[in-house]
């Protein structure tokens, strides 16, 4: 049995102890938070850069948030304490930092809430954390019930731990007249212009309560004293003392003194955020923690976070597939679109995938978002490394290494758009400068920016490399400025026909002759100098050193170019099956395909960064998932439909207890990886990074829609087109299309040779249904051999 | 009673919970060590900047030293435990993780060397900690007895937590031929040119041990697992588990099986540290691992760590501070000279006066200290805000903040160095630019940066401040280039007397009328502009506000322009009473006297940064013994010797249980500052930072050797001129001069009407010892009324 249990829009889990690192998160415009099921937590806000204001005890690090995120006993958290005034019997809620073993748990990950019912000795405690749709704030609701046959008298702790604030100011007090407990600090500066940058930071973390506790504590030694946090002296005593904290680590804790009879429960309501100032909180009070106010945030959120869910609704024999495409799909895909992952310089190819993923459900931001990346393309036609969001944004980070593909996900990207959309108007919008006063169409913009990468190369054909490309971070292949990559060429050759069909849509025929010869040209030498006898080598270094090869020890098979080269037309059919077959025997695990093999032990260093990494973590021979997407996307492209299948299913955790616990992760978005190095490291393999951010989301949904249930638009309608796994029999689709409703149901018939489709009830010769009016509903029968 | 007891060379802490923050520190070339009482550790070390081979579990912020470090759980540190194999009891030594109450305790910090006996269940567990002189190694040797009646089954667990190395790749193996825990990790990096960068840091922290372990454990969550560190899962199994950690948090813990007849007991030695690679940690191996090896870097650290002190040993009534002044005193100025903080860019004032101390015991370090920091000067004859020590070395954090104080600290330490040594040939040494060509004398680059300083100033004669002086970090005052400090135009007053006497020594009659002139000048300006009624004020700002000064409600007096005023000249005889009378009533404390008062509650945007800090805390209205010291530098030039008395020995913590407690240092040290805001946060007032970086030390000991005990060089030899406390009666000193050995005794006689002085039974007229011979040994008797 599986520790796991799905509902509809929620993931159980039953056991803090089964998968501890299993984890929900929430999101809205300004934050985000990832809480772990036993009550640590994770969470940023944006101000304008990512910020915390719940931290560890000592001074962290500002960085991008960690793969395989390490617990520790003082790691932030939401934790509340319960002790039994009689017995001074301690247990917390969720799990965490007490450790008691509870007689009853259940971690409830609803779409737009984190639930947790614990019981233990008598004592049920529910918790509830939703977030408003605007607002940096958390939304504690928390109950706690006497399900026991006596009267009982208990004493209820919320624990906050704000962490060490700050080494240049730090303090923590209650404010009875707020009715919250305020940890505030200045964050550190030097200089006196960091001084003027500072001073619109939300300093203050505060905790703001609807109940009057009955003493607190705000001082997190003080509290803990000799006891710790199993059973910390504040806790032992009768009473909190009511202190402050100077200069001395902050923390929130209040008591509240509760006598319960059988079957009485007590509700509390607090709100967590940071805020500038005592009016922002004072505001915050007013307008989210008033009974009503409190319940009608909880009700917007919902509203908010399932945007889009109504356009895809799956019914198919595979229940644990259903429950992720319905609840959980949509609801990452509309979180990279909508916060473009709480940064404000995200990578060009993440922004354009990202806002790819709302061409189906919100694709007035997708538009917005190509003439906003178009817009900061350089003069050259090259596309940077990021797109700023803001003007006082910069490029930070690996965004400072400079990546040579970013020109590739234009048409990639927006071929999705067109095909959803055939909003063509598009390419004829004009687009200024984001800074200065060129004036280009978007169609001239791209168009100069393939053409960027089809010059872009060496005097074999192959694309430089540079510092690196796309999802194998390979820094030193190409820093001298000689290097190639096989991927980044094949891309290319990709985008380019891409490019040049959207030119023979448009009739400019000497445009589209001018991409499509300079694909063939790519494509030729791709297979002139990187085919390797049963797949195609990774590139080619600067000291002219073929790599991703059979004679490699490590990193011989590379998954991207393989998977591209099926996209560009690269390869012919006796190629592709010996990639797929190579593929399979060399890349494939239990929990999904590997982005290489065998992963890097060592250094090699004219690859470089990836082959620093840990064998099987990030991308050194991880299941990296936005490689393997585009792989599945390539299978359904060539008629692969049951591998790819099979592919798809395994992104997602389940349904088996072993693969839960394995993975460690609750099946409510798709990781961007997997632990891989499964023949090397065979005890780590499977392990989830806990990272929500991927570009794969977006694919995952393409090639559900488009190559899964084929139901893919193009300019003149909507192309059935199905690639269902044998097993299936029927199986029932609602989708939304340029505004209209499409009920869809698959049958499979022994007597079809071929797939059939009726609309309205009537037979479709070419099974393109023609362009839909928006607001109409329309049945669709699909039938399959 | 005390839980604090010194002997010679040792001060022992009797509890482990009395001063939980307690602690010692070691350092050599190559490191630093601050352990707590309780087993928690901040190490750094050089490659070339300040690095840590163990941290906590998150990912940390590199950062300077921290004040009040706050310690957690998890946080750093060097761990044993002892599990009773028949009972399953536990406990840990030095205390943490399991925090058991002790039988008994015992923390003993010598100057090599960290002691702790912890006495539980009928074990006696010893540790002692050492350094070798030069590598970057940890020497821990663990003894364990049985002090009970019965034969006893014993495991005993060294645990010593790596932390999170990288997010790029860690891991941790047990290494049988090396005979060591390896955690492995590569330092992050993004750039192509990080990588060349980062090729040779000492990645690896490794844990290697003499005897071979029963088991091992390296995975820092299994070891844990549901127990936690109070009673790890690793633990509570009857093997650890031979594993090993794969891009898990790391750590090395051992398993030794132990059968220990009444009385008997066994011995451990284990060295932890940093390696590049497998050769660097067998070499450790070798050169120290053999017991001989182990025995001979203790002594020889021994040897290195106690130079100079005997320079100076102090027999007065007053026991503790004989304890701190014979061997302690002279450790810490040592310290600083030796490693400038170990940092590759000192401040300059900081490398300036740290090297000023050892002019009394290693003046050839000094020497080469001034030579080298002048060939860092400016073209404009200004001083750089940091001196790099290496080629590699940058300016970083607050050296990149511009500060105009620099130049007053070459005559105010030279001073210092000329009168010890009588080595004015360094005027006459020619510097060459560190950068560049130009060579000038050490005498006309200090003339050069006099200057800068008499130019540096406004139109009312006052001294710019820029971004900041010295240890009143106050960034805004003059940022835009108006403001002036009136601590460093008085600063500068003395600095231009003090060279204007060694121009009038070497008959440069011209430059000493020209820097006389300046200083006059000076002088005028802050009695014009500054002089307050009361006391001279702090500074004049970019928008003419004087600040400083009674109808300030913050900040109201600076003890700084008070001191140096003393100091310079500046103020007559009526102005100096009414400023010591005000500095008495406004800033003294019990725990020593305030910087300035009261402290900043608010942000006052003309003054800036220090008003940002945490009252009490740093710079903002703390008792900061750096400034402390030019008070009593300056009371003992003015003949307020029981003033100055009172405060220098303000500065050591004890000898009453109430200020250990409250100070929470041993008084093995003098720390930067103690809380101050007395009158604000009683609570607090009087606990150290624990950071044991400070000028502070180098005027300590000017102070005991010029100003108490009297014992002051000048040009023609050793001026006898003490400022004795009222109480003493009789006091004995034995100070090395210019190579010769001075045997004093001071005794009150109440015939005495003036201070006379015997050398070798001979009266001397002036109380002047002419010229010493090097090697020789004086016997003088000081009679005072």
């Amino acid at each position: 049995m599986t520790p796991v249990q799905a509902d509809q829009g929620r993931i159980d889990l039953l056991s803090p102890t089964a998968m501890p690192n299993a984890c929900g998160f929430l999101w809205n415009r300004s934050m985000m938070i990832q809480m772990n099921c036993r009550g640590f937590a994770t969470a940023q806000f944006m101000q304008p850069e990512p910020a915390k204001y719940t931290t560890g005890p000592a001074l962290e690090a500002k960085t991008f948030m960690q793969p395989e995120q390490p617990y520790y006993a003082h790691h932030p958290g939401r934790f509340f304490y319960f002790k039994d005034e009689v017995t001074g019997e301690l247990f917390s809620a969720p799990h965490e930092p007490v450790r008691a073993e509870p007689d009853k748990f259940l971690f409830s990950v609803g779409q737009s809430d984190l639930c947790w019912v614990v019981e233990k000795f008598g004592l049920r405690v529910t918790l509830r954390l939703t977030l408003p749709p605007e607002d940096v704030a958390e939304l504690w609701e928390v109950s706690v019930e006497n399900i026991s046959e006596q009267s009982r008298r208990i004493s209820f702790y919320p624990y906050m731990p704000f962490g060490y604030r700050s080494w240049m100011n730090q303090s923590g007090a209650y404010d009875s007249e707020l009715g919250a407990v305020l940890g505030r600090c200045i964050t550190p500066y030097q200089k006196v212009e960091q001084y003027f940058e500072n001073m619109h930071l939300k300093d203050i973390a505060y905790l703001l309560h609807d109940r009057q506790p009955d003493a607190w504590e705000v001082n997190q030694n003080l509290f803990e004293g000799e006891g710790g946090l199993r059973y910390p002296d504040g806790i032992a005593q009768d009473s909190l003392s009511n202190g402050d904290a100077l200069y001395e680590t902050p923390a929130a804790i209040l008591q509240y003194r509760l006598a319960l009879k059988p079957g009485q429960s007590e509700t509390y309501h607090f709100v967590l955020g940071p805020a500038l100032d005592e009016a922002e909180i004072r505001s915050v009070r007013e307008r989210l923690l008033t009974p009503d106010a409190f319940k009608q945030a909880q009700a917007d959120y919902h509203r908010y976070v399932t945007q889009g869910q109504d356009h895809l609704k799956v019914d198919t024999p595979d229940p644990e597939f259903n429950q992720f495409v319905n609840h959980w799909l949509t609801r990452q895909v509309f979180y990279h679109g909508d916060v473009n992952r709480l940064s404000t310089d995200p990578q060009t190819r993440n922004y354009l995938q990202d806002n790819m993923g709302l061409s189906y459900f919100k694709p007035e931001v997708t538009r917005a978002a190509f003439m906003h990346a178009l817009s900061q393309q350089e003069p050259s036609g090259a596309m940077p490394d990021g797109i700023l969001l803001r003007r006082d944004a910069e490029l930070k980070y690996i965004n400072q290494v400079p990546h040579t593909d970013h020109c590739v996900w234009l048409p990639v990207c927006l071929r999705a758009y067109l095909d959803e959309t055939g909003d063509y108007e598009l390419l004829d919008e004009v687009v200024r400068d984001w800074e200065g006063d060129r004036e280009q169409s978007v169609f001239v913009r791209i168009s100069n920016a393939m053409r960027w990468l089809a010059e872009a190369r060496d005097e074999r054909g192959l694309s430089y490399i540079a510092q690196g490309d796309w999802c194998d971070p390979m820094n030193m292949v190409g820093y001298k400025g000689q290097g190639v990559s096989g991927w980044l060429s094949v891309a290319s050759a990709w985008a380019l026909n891409l490019w040049a069909d959207i030119c023979a849509e448009r009739q400019e025929t000497a445009l589209e002759q001018e991409f499509r010869t300079a694909a063939a040209d790519i494509n030729q030498a791709v297979n002139d100098h990187l085919w390797d006898g049963e797949w195609y080598g990774r590139g080619i270094t600067d000291d002219n050193v073929t790599f991703g090869i059979q004679s490699d020890p490590e990193g011989r098979i590379y998954l991207n170019p393989q998977s591209w080269a099926m996209l560009a037309g690269t390869c012919n059919e006796e190629q592709q099956q010996a990639m797929i077959a190579a593929a399979e025997r060399e890349l494939e695990t239990p929990y999904g395909i590997q982005m290489f093999a065998p992963a890097y032990t060592a250094m090699r260093d004219d690859v470089g960064r990836v082959t620093q990494k840990f064998p099987g973590s990030a991308e050194n021979g991880s299941v990296y998932n936005h490689a393997a997407a585009f792989y599945i996307y390539a299978l359904y492209q060539v008629d692969e439909g049951d591998r790819a299948w099979k592919l798809l299913r395994q992104m997602i955790p389940g349904p088996d207890a072993e693969d839960y616990l394995r993975r460690g992760q609750l099946p409510v978005y798709i990781p961007n990886y997997y632990r891989g190095a499964w023949r090397q490291h065979p005890r780590t393999a499977g392990r989830s990074s806990h990272l929500f951010n991927t570009g794969t989301v977006a694919w995952y949904y393409r090639c559900v829609v488009e190559g899964l249930l084929g139901l893919k638009g193009e300019r003149g309608g909507l192309r059935i087109s199905p690639s269902l796994p044998g097993d299936w029999n029927s199986l029932q689709v609602q989708r939304t299309f340029r505004g209209a409703v499409f009920d869809v149901s698959y049958r499979r018939d022994s007597q079809c040779t071929a797939v059939t489709v009726h609309l309205d009830g009537t037979r479709l010769e070419d099974n393109l249904i023609p362009e839909p009016r928006a607001g109409q509903h329309y049945q669709v029968q699909v039938t399959l051999p």
